[in-house]
């Protein structure tokens, strides 16, 4: 019997069926995209499958009105490639025209994590921030923010917070519990700066009323719930609701669940060594077969191969190249070892280039801050 | 039997018993003051009390260094004799060289009353600021301010909000339950806002470590034990410990609990005419008998009478004079019509004064908004 699998904002686990998860959310698929989505190996190999009200966004980009990208980072540990997900898009939605919003969850961090604001604001910056330079990511048409820093303009700081704390009133326990489950001061609080942070962009003190898109994992569709009811609630602004997109996990490295900061064995980090990748693809969950001669035989299952998902992901932008090795896995023709060595080769290159851009985006770091 | 008092931030009824809430709330008589606070009734007939930590105020003022004093005001319906109790403290502790801040508590009143944030700001400056000013605030040494807008200065804005903010980190449902009873996620974060109010002065975007007295109603005291929690738990700054006086309440004109906006029939408002004012003291609870004969004979009991209470707490600055009063009607010699009469020349001859103030006072309004 296949293991009901566990998917909310503190947990990933089990194998996942994205229809059920789609149906129990209420969500969309996403289909008839545009030509330019079909540019994008996230959107054409539906990686990014779902969605909430994202024909707005669409509208907003057919008719080249203004819109707004909006998604957020939680200062923990070190930035690897699961983070590349988000941040592909948010450098693609710039290039189509989007304002990019970006909130360092610090202060939710603080309440979770222990961590002192310094050491938070740190790692934001010198892993994250510097990261999604390296990628692509520009200074213009990008705010880039620290939840407990809101901007340099005294109007826009107090309007931030303003609402935040006026979202108190459209919420009730029983909604966060129902949402969360265990909830604590500290969760609350960091659920109303999130609403927060997905509702501001279209207050008159930052873009005025504007469509807004977060896109996320769908483990954090309980998030864009609770927000999205507390907008539809409030009284004191008339919010567009906003459009969410979401996309699958890139898998751990330990196959099932997904890459994660807290698990050291699950990623990989854009700091690692070509020896490290080596040696923890090589150690990747497969879908190999047991022995060499069963292998070749029966095949092996790409669908829940780590190394070919990665493939899929990112690093094989070739619909009949990443097909071919597709096709030869499952026959059997490819070893798990040769398939492993393809993905070890791109990454290592990739990550070549990537640390290079890296320390040539130091020096761009300041245009990003403190730019009110 | 004596029916047990009820006293907490929503509700004040029964016999107040002060010596018992003094040993419940584990607080310390106030005694032994400088000879500078028995020029002030409040301090001298003992209207004030209690108090926790005050001793380090009393020690700022004798060393002449810096001291904040902290108060806010819920900027709901009008302005009565009540509010007056504690404005004579705002404007005391200016005098004695304090920094006065006042919140308004118009993010709390948000949620909690179900009105716009522009109908709150209305009240609270034409209301209770104007009240201030005719009473006797100066612009000097004072920061008026909004919960929903903290400040023009952004640095001051943000760090306002974050230690709110922080302060979840602080706290668990259980302390507040224990302290509020029924609890919401607008209480909640009323309550941080709260305790943001009354530390952020320490702050060094503020007035850096210095010490903060919050004068209060006796029945405000569960903010308070919530707010030192966290303040004595906060890891980012060394907070000296909240400094507090506790005054018992302006009886409400029908004798036993205290004057309340929320009740029409329990206040004297700063804006009633001289009639209304006759009619609301002649109809007021007093401590006389039921007839004349028995008055005569048996005597009055000032104790509960609402009347010489109000000359006691406001309008009766002599204390000989008000000595001759409490003892002429005790005896019976001084009639309550007569008691009320004194009260009724005393309340409208004050009023008379304090109503040409403050239209005089509006032009200064402006002086108190958007100083930084």
């Amino acid at each position: 019997m296949k293991k009901e699998a566990v998917v909310n904002p503190w947990e990933v686990s089990g194998e996942m069926d994205y229809d059920r998860l789609i149906r129990k959310f209420g969500l969309k698929k996403l289909k008839n995209l545009p030509e330019i989505f079909q540019g994008n190996v996230l959107f054409r190999r539906e990686i990014i499958f779902s969605h909430r009200d994202f024909d707005r966004i669409l509208n907003a980009i057919k008719n080249k009105k203004k819109f707004v990208m909006m998604t957020g980072l939680m200062p923990s540990g070190k930035f690897h490639l699961g983070h590349m997900l988000l941040t592909q898009q948010m450098i693609f939605y710039q290039r189509l025209g989007a304002k990019v919003y970006v909130a360092v969850a610090d202060l939710e961090a603080y309440s979770a994590r222990q961590k002192s604001l310094g050491e938070l604001r740190k790692t934001a910056i010198e892993e994250y921030l510097l990261n999604y330079i390296a990628l692509g990511l520009k200074p213009k048409n990008c705010e880039f923010y620290f939840q407990s820093e809101r901007s340099g303009d005294a109007k826009k700081a107090n309007a931030y917070y303003r609402l935040a704390s006026n979202f108190s009133r459209y919420a009730t326990f029983n909604e966060f519990k129902a949402v969360y489950g265990e909830i604590s001061p500290g969760k609350m609080n960091a659920s109303l700066l999130q609403a927060a942070d997905m509702f501001h962009p279209q207050l008159p003190e930052f873009e005025g009323r504007v469509p807004v898109v977060v896109p996320v994992g769908i483990d954090q569709d309980p998030h864009l719930r609770i927000a999205r009811g507390m907008g539809s609630r409030y009284k004191d602004h008339d919010f567009i609701q906003l459009s969410s997109t979401y996309h699958s996990f890139l898998p751990s490295l330990r196959g099932g669940g997904k890459m994660s900061s807290a698990d050291e064995n699950s990623f990989i980090a854009m700091t690692d060594s070509p020896r490290e990748v080596e040696n923890k693809i090589k150690d990747a969950f497969s879908g190999g077969r047991d022995t060499l001669k069963e292998h070749r035989e029966k095949g092996g299952n790409p669908g829940v191969d780590v190394s070919f998902q990665y493939l899929k992901m990112f690093f094989e932008p070739n619909d009949e190249k990443l097909q071919k090795i597709h096709e030869d896995y499952k026959s059997g023709k490819l070893l798990t070892s040769d398939l492993k060595k393809i993905l070890i080769k791109k990454i290592n290159t990739f990550l070549k280039e990537h640390q290079k851009k890296r320390s040539r985006a130091k020096k761009q770091i300041p245009k990003f801050l403190y730019k009110d």
